[in-house]
């Protein structure tokens, strides 16, 4: 574990992008979407990938330097093609529309195709509150899950964020894929010689298994709460790969954005934003909202239960630790080290 | 069990409120959406329940006359208020204003407030899918559900659904609850004395329990996937109680429609249209979810799995053989039949 500023290690990422070729602009965003999201604990989807976009853009399945291009839009809407450019810049640019639209309609969704790996959905439906209103963000990714009745990897466990504006925390907020549980943990497991749940993976007939070493090999992710998990994960990917005539998981259209660094990743991604303040107006919006968290928090705990969280209260206690110091795990500490050492930028530990 | 045809079942609706006191254009709403729901197999939220309506308009509890008024509106969103009429009216009409102003925006968002059970939320998506759009229908309802945590009944196991343009079929469409199970499975099972999986309610004490006699005096229903289906559900509450600035169900504003006849239900409904045609081309859309539905179709089965269906697939099934007579469970046809006792109304049953 090793601890930095915040700000230090923006800085750290810019310079990294703007030495491997990306401008200023796009590097400040990237670093900004990076950094935010470690902050918030979701290191899995942070700073410690941003070796592999550069690495991805050295092998060519990302530019650098393409800039998102608006193909359609009008009123609450656009289609947005990225152009193979780094997802936290299409995705920053494209919620930043959807918030526009969002002021003048009530209402806006932005979709982009040909984007790559976005990180953590969370963040974009964060910049939504950020301008008072609730976001909504989500990607189809390379395809993990299984569906039911079937085997093999079907469909992308394909995420789903969204943030809504509070009082008492920035915002109350989910980001979750539609597998029962993250890939990683099934990969701990099996590093650990330790036994799963039955509900987390399927072997390669298609049952259930307690034993990891099926995946990723042979088996395959579970959709969460069964038939329901799947019909959202076909939800996601309607409104992503289908909606913007982009590419589809379960077509094979999408390679790893990791484990296939030459290619480009070509997923799609769509951004909501609602404008609160239209219907019943941002006061009323809030001070209901408290209310509905407040009646969440009181509740009666279960027996041995010791706190009852509301959604983003976690992140948003990470959040604020951060703000005075952000706590890196090993495995992302080491990523940037390495970067570090690839590219002589040196980073500003504080111990 | 009980056949009719759908037509003649439709118009024993429509007479039945006519004779309650509703416009005859309302009726006409209100039976094509109960009668359709039966269509598709939910046999839970459709005619079975008209005389349960009926009654509550007796007891005080919803208006066969209110009209749903626009309160609020802009290019893209609309807030009404249902003034306490049936569900299905301000629902239909929510739906349709949505659309249309989907048609001009790309995508819109109509919430209601002050509404009453609106049924099968599936019902109105598939509103949106005759119009070649997308469509998502939600709705939040009187607590039946924990918390991770927490013990009792804290949240609505809030409803929604979404429908997706087709060719090969009407729709690929989800119509789902937050709840791991329908909650009348957990009264059906301990009717019959059997027990029931640990992930389907809490006892009294907030833990899991295979005993279903736990509910509902003592136990609460349990979110679909633990914290997941919880932050869906709180995303529905937002979208629905407090973005219309109407009731939240964890703040006891909800009453059982049924349980509590003589009181408004005083739920909130939304309802999102999006013109696919709008991004990539409705034909590109179509074209591609065909290519998504086959892909999933045409997956390798798992073991002793005899189909893999798409969402929606078991319920159009129902609604094509319903087309040419519609079978009613004895639950429904009891219902009905004590419902043309009351008004003197008779039911042209097949058989």
């Amino acid at each position: 574990m090793k601890k930095i500023n915040l700000s230090e290690l923006e800085t750290f990422c810019e310079k990294s992008l703007v030495a491997a070729g990306m401008s200023q602009s796009d590097a400040k965003i990237t670093a900004e979407v990076l950094v935010g999201t470690d902050a918030f604990g979701t290191h899995s989807h942070g700073t410690k990938n941003l070796f592999g976009y550069i690495k991805k853009a050295v092998a060519g399945g990302v530019s650098l330097t393409a800039q998102p291009e608006i193909v359609r839009e009008g009123p609450a809407y656009a289609l947005i093609d990225a152009h193979n450019c780094i997802g936290m810049v299409s995705s920053y640019k494209a919620m930043e529309l959807a918030i526009e639209k969002a002021r003048e309609c009530g209402i806006a969704l932005v979709t982009v195709k040909n984007g790559t790996h976005f990180g953590a959905a969370g963040f974009y439906s964060n910049m939504a509150v950020g301008k008072g209103m609730l976001g909504i963000a989500m990607s189809n990714v390379d395809p993990n899950m299984t569906i039911p009745g079937a085997r093999g990897m079907i469909l992308g466990n394909n995420p789903i964020s969204y943030a809504s504006p509070l009082e008492s925390a920035p915002s109350c907020f989910l980001d979750i894929a539609m597998s029962n549980v993250a890939s990683l943990k099934v990969v701990q497991a099996r590093k650990d010689g330790k036994s799963i749940p039955d509900t987390w993976i399927v072997d390669k007939n298609g049952l259930p298994t307690t034993d990891p070493s099926h995946y990723p090999e042979e088996g395959a992710m579970q959709p969460m709460a069964a038939h329901k998990g799947y019909g959202i994960a076909v939800l996601v990917e309607l409104l992503t790969g289908v909606l913007s005539g982009g590419n589809i998981s379960s077509l094979g259209e999408i390679p790893s954005w990791c484990f296939v660094p030459e290619k480009p990743n070509g997923v799609s991604n769509t951004f909501i934003a609602i404008d609160v303040d239209k219907f019943a107006g941002r006061d009323n919006y809030i001070a209901r909202s408290e209310a509905f968290m407040g009646a969440l928090h009181n509740t009666d705990k279960a027996q041995n239960a010791e706190r009852i969280f509301v959604p983003g209260e976690i992140e948003w206690e990470k959040y604020n630790k951060a703000k005075e110091a952000l706590e890196l795990p090993d495995a992302v500490a080491d990523s940037l080290c390495e970067l570090s050492t690839y590219n002589g930028i040196s980073i500003p530990w504080i111990d």
